[in-house]
C-alpha cells in the first residue's frame, strides 16, 4: 500500500473514533439539558457501551497496526503535519490505556456512578460516613493506577494531574501557589481591616429570565461567539459542551440573582470560544479535541470572566440596558456601584458561591487535600477535620457541617482528582495572557467599552485557540508570554483590582 | 453453551444493536431541536456512520450465527416470548437486508442527502426540473429494490408499502380509499354548496408563546404524558422523536396562529403516548421499537388529533382559559363559535395547512401518484401536471405553481414513497378504534369534558399500545375491533362531525 492511501486510511480511522467521541459529547449535552429523570439509567447505560467502544478503538489492533507502520522513520516524515501530530497523540493515548486492564476499568466506572448517587444521599443526610467507604476504594483505584505510571513522574500525585493537563505537576502547582496564597491571605485580612462594606442589595431583584437570555446573547455576541455553529442553552449547571460545528453553552438564569447566570454566560462563553475556534483543519482528528488540557482551557473562560469581565469598561457598555431590565432597583445606583456590588468580596463556605478572590482560596484548599491524599499523609477518615482547618485557617469561616465542608462537590465522589487544581493555574496563566494582550492591544479599555470583544477574540484565536491541541499547553504559554507558569502576574493583577474596588490604597 | 447462556448473549447483542438506533435517534432530536446551521454536514456524518454501524450488527455473521442456533426447534420452545418475538423480527431484518448491496445503499443515503438540498433550491426557483433529474434517480433505485422482493407481493409498490406498514398493500388501501375519495369529495361538495361560511379570524389574534407552552404542557400531561419519561420541546416542524425513556415530543408556536401549534402537540403527543406506553419488558430489544407500523402510529396521533380533540367537549375544558390567553378577542366568542372556526373546511393547496377533510384527498392524491409512479403507469416528468389535474379534479383548486404544488412536500425527494398513505390507513383505523371506546367508555364525552385523558389512555395502552412491535399492526386491529381495515366508520365519523358543524342535515 502506497503511503498517500496508509495515510489516508489512517484518517478515516481517526474519524470514526472521533465519531464516537461527538457521541459520548452530544449524550452529555442532550442529557444535561432537560432530559427527564427517569432517563438518567438508559443515558448511562448508552454513554457506558460507546466510551467502551471508543477505548476499544483507540487500542485496537488496528490502532496498533496503523502506529506500526506510520512510525517508521520513512514513512513519518512524509505524513502531513496533522497526520504526524495526531499519530503522536494516538501513541500517546494507547500506551497509556494499554497498561489499564479493562475489566478493572468497567469496575471503576461502575463505582464512580454508584458512587456519586450515595453522596447525593450523603450530602442530603449530612453523614460522610456514607460515602467514605466508596472514597475509599475510589482512592484505592487512583492509587493502583500510579502505581502503573509513578516512574515516569517525581510525585506520585503528578500522575493524576497530568491525566487533566499535560505536563502539570506538583512542582510546577508548589511553585505557582505557595506565594499566591499567602498574598490572597494577606488581600482577604486587608480588606476585612479596612472594614469598607459594599453594599449589594440590589443585585437580588427580580429580573426575568428571558431578559436575562437576551442580554446574555447578546453578551456572547459580542464576545465573537458563531451561532451558526453553536448555542446557548440552559441547564441545572452552567457547562459547555458539543461537537466540533455545535458548541453547546448553558448557565442557569436565576430570577432574583441575574449576576449569576450572566457571569457563567461570560465563563462559559469563553470555553466555547477556544472549542469554535480550532483550525478547521484539525476537524475529525485528535488535534479537534481538546483533551488534557484542563488548565489552559480555564485560562480561556477564566481570562473573560475573572479578567476582563471584572474591568468597569465591559459593564459600561450594557448599564442601561441592564438598568432597565431591573426596573426601578437600578436607577439610582450608578455603574461604579454596581460594578463594585459585583466584585465585592464575598467569602462563603460553598466554593460556587464564592467571589473570585477568596476562590483562589478554595481551590488551593483542595489541591493541597489532593497532593496529601496521594502521598499517604492524610487518610479518607481525616477529610472532614482538615477540610475545616484549611477552611479557618485561610478563609476564616467556621464550617457548621459536612453539607457545607467536604460533602459540597461532586469531584472527588465521581473520582475526579487532578482537575481542582487547573482551574487556579488556568487563573494564573489568564494573568499572563492579560498582561500580553494589554500590550499587543493597547486601547484595551476602550475596545471594552465599545462593546468590541471579537479584538480581544481575535488574539486569542490566534495564540491559543486555533492550535487545537497540536502543542502542548506549556509550549504555548511560553511561545505567547516567553515565560513558565508564573503567578506574579496574577497576584499584580488582585492588588491593583481590589485596591479599585476597595480603595485600599492609592495604587 | 447452555440455551440460557446463548439468550442471554443474545441479548446483550440486541441490547447493543439498540444502542446504536437509540444514538441514531438522540441525534435526530438533538439536530432538530435548535441545532445551528453550520452543524448540518457533522450532524448527517455521524448519523450516517453510526447508521451503517447498525446495519452492519443487524446483518453482521454473529447474528447469522445467533439466528441459526436459536432457530433449532428445541432451543426455540425453550427461549421466553420476548426472545421468540425479538427472534422473528432480527430474522425478518437480516432476511431484507442481506439482499441490500451496501456500496449500492451508502450511494443512494448520499443521493437522498444531496437531493435533500436540491429540492430546497428548486421550491425556492420554483423550478422542478432543478430536482427532476434526482427524483429520477431515486425512483430508479427504489425500483431496483421492487425488482429485488416484488416475488413475495402482489404489486410492485406493495414492497416500498410493506416497509411503513407491515402487511399493507394496494388492495388494502384501494379497497379503504376508493368509497373514502368519493364521499370527501362529496361532503366537502354538500358543504361548499350549502355556501354557509364559519368565520374565524379572532384564532389568528396574538398569544404568547409562553402562555401557548404552558397550555400545550397542560393538555399533554391530561393526556396522560409522563414527564418523567419524556419531554416538550420546540422544534420548526412538530414531531416525535428521543428514546424508550426519554421520549420528545416537539411542536412549534406560531403567535399569531396558537391553535396551529396546541393540534400539533395533540397530534404528537398521540405519537408520544404510544412510544412511552410500549411494556418495558421489551427494552433493549426491537419489540420496543415501533418501526414497520406507520399506519398505526398515525391512528394514534389521529385518535387524539382527528377524531378526540373535535369534540366540543374537549376544549371546553380549556376554554376559559384560552379566553384569557387571547386577551379581548374571544370575549364575546361562544366555545361553539370557537371550535367550529378551529374545524371549519378550510381547503388550501398546501397539504399541511389543510382541514382535517381536505387532508384527506391530499393524501389520497400523492398515494394514487405514488401508485402509478410504480406501476410505470406515468413518469417523473408527468408529475407536476398530473398533481394539478388532480388537485383541480378532487379539491377544485388551481395550482398556481410547483412550489404550492409538486415541490410543497420534501418527501420523495428524501427517497420516502409509501409513507403518505400511512396518514389516512391511520385514520381509517383511528376511527375503527375510536367506534369501540366510545362503547367500553359509554361516557366519553363526560371524561373529556372532565379532562380526564389519561382513562382513554389507559384503553389505548391496553388495547394498543403495550404490544411494542410484537404483535402485527393488522392483528392488533383485528384483535381490538374484531374487523378488518374498513373506512365506513371514518366516512360515517366525518358525516356526523360536518353535520354537526355546518348544519347540514338534521343529523
Amino acid at each position: 500500500m502506497s503511503i498517500a492511501c496508509l495515510e489516508q486510511d489512517f484518517l478515516v480511522f481517526l474519524k470514526e473514533i472521533n465519531v464516537y467521541q461527538s457521541i459520548i459529547d452530544i449524550i452529555e449535552v442532550h442529557q444535561i439539558t432537560d432530559a427527564p429523570l427517569g432517563s438518567v439509567d438508559s443515558y448511562s447505560s448508552i454513554a457506558s457501551i460507546i466510551s467502551q467502544k471508543h477505548l476499544e478503538l483507540e487500542t485496537s489492533k488496528k490502532m496498533a497496526n496503523f502506529i506500526e507502520k506510520l512510525s517508521i522513520d520513512e514513512v513519518y516524515y512524509q505524513l502531513s503535519y496533522v497526520t504526524q501530530k495526531s499519530l503522536e497523540i494516538c501513541i500517546d493515548t494507547f500506551n497509556k490505556n494499554k497498561l489499564i486492564d479493562k475489566d478493572e476499568y468497567a469496575k471503576y466506572v461502575k463505582l464512580c456512578s454508584t458512587s456519586q448517587q450515595k453522596w447525593e444521599e450523603a450530602k442530603r443526610e449530612n453523614d460522610f460516613s456514607l460515602i467514605a467507604p466508596y472514597l475509599e476504594k475510589i482512592i484505592s483505584y487512583k492509587k493502583s493506577i500510579i502505581e502503573k505510571f509513578k516512574h515516569n513522574y517525581k510525585n506520585p500525585y503528578d500522575v493524576l494531574l497530568d491525566e487533566y493537563e499535560e505536563g502539570l505537576s506538583v512542582e510546577v502547582i508548589d511553585l505557582l501557589f505557595s506565594k499566591l496564597k499567602n498574598e490572597v491571605v494577606n488581600l482577604i485580612k486587608n480588606i476585612k481591616k479596612s472594614g469598607k462594606i459594599i453594599s449589594a442589595d440590589f443585585l437580588y431583584s427580580h429580573v426575568p429570565a428571558e431578559k436575562q437570555h437576551e442580554l446574555a446573547k447578546k453578551i456572547l455576541c459580542n464576545m465573537g461567539f458563531d451561532f451558526l455553529r453553536g448555542r446557548l442553552n440552559k441547564s441545572e449547571h452552567p457547562m459547555t459542551g458539543g461537537i466540533f460545528d455545535d458548541v453547546v453553552v448553558t448557565t442557569k438564569y436565576k430570577e432574583n440573582d441575574m449576576i449569576s447566570g450572566i457571569t457563567g454566560v461570560i465563563h462559559e462563553g469563553g470555553h466555547g470560544l477556544y472549542e469554535q475556534n480550532i483550525s478547521s483543519l484539525f476537524k475529525d482528528t485528535p488535534l479537534g479535541i481538546l483533551n488534557g488540557r484542563c488548565a489552559l482551557h480555564e485560562s480561556q473562560s477564566l481570562f473573560w470572566e475573572y479578567l476582563t469581565a471584572p474591568n468597569i469598561k465591559f459593564w459600561s457598555n450594557y448599564y442601561s440596558q441592564i438598568q432597565k431590565m431591573y426596573k426601578p432597583s437600578l436607577d439610582k445606583i450608578s455603574l461604579e456601584q454596581f460594578h463594585k456590588a459585583i466584585y465585592r468580596l464575598n467569602i462563603n463556605p460553598i466554593r460556587l458561591d464564592s467571589d473570585p478572590l477568596s476562590y483562589i482560596l478554595h481551590i488551593i484548599i483542595r489541591y493541597e487535600i489532593e497532593k496529601d491524599l496521594f502521598n499517604n499523609k492524610i487518610s479518607v477518615s481525616d477529610l472532614p477535620n482538615v477540610w475545616r482547618q484549611k477552611m479557618k485557617e485561610y478563609l476564616g469561616v467556621d464550617i457548621q457541617n459536612d453539607q457545607e465542608g467536604i460533602l459540597q462537590d461532586v469531584h472527588w465522589f465521581a473520582g475526579l482528582f487532578g482537575y481542582f487544581p487547573c482551574y487556579i493555574v488556568g487563573y494564573a496563566y489568564a494573568a499572563q495572557f492579560y498582561s500580553i494582550v494589554k500590550k499587543d492591544l493597547p486601547d484595551f479599555d476602550e475596545i471594552l467599552s465599545k462593546g468590541n470583544l471579537q479584538e480581544i477574540q481575535q488574539w486569542l484565536k490566534s495564540k491559543i485557540h486555533h492550535y487545537g491541541s497540536s502543542k502542548a499547553p506549556l509550549e504555548i504559554l511560553k511561545t505567547v508570554t516567553k515565560e513558565k507558569p508564573n503567578s506574579q502576574y496574577l497576584i499584580d493583577y488582585l492588588y491593583t483590582q481590589y485596591n479599585k474596588i476597595y480603595s485600599l490604597s492609592s495604587n
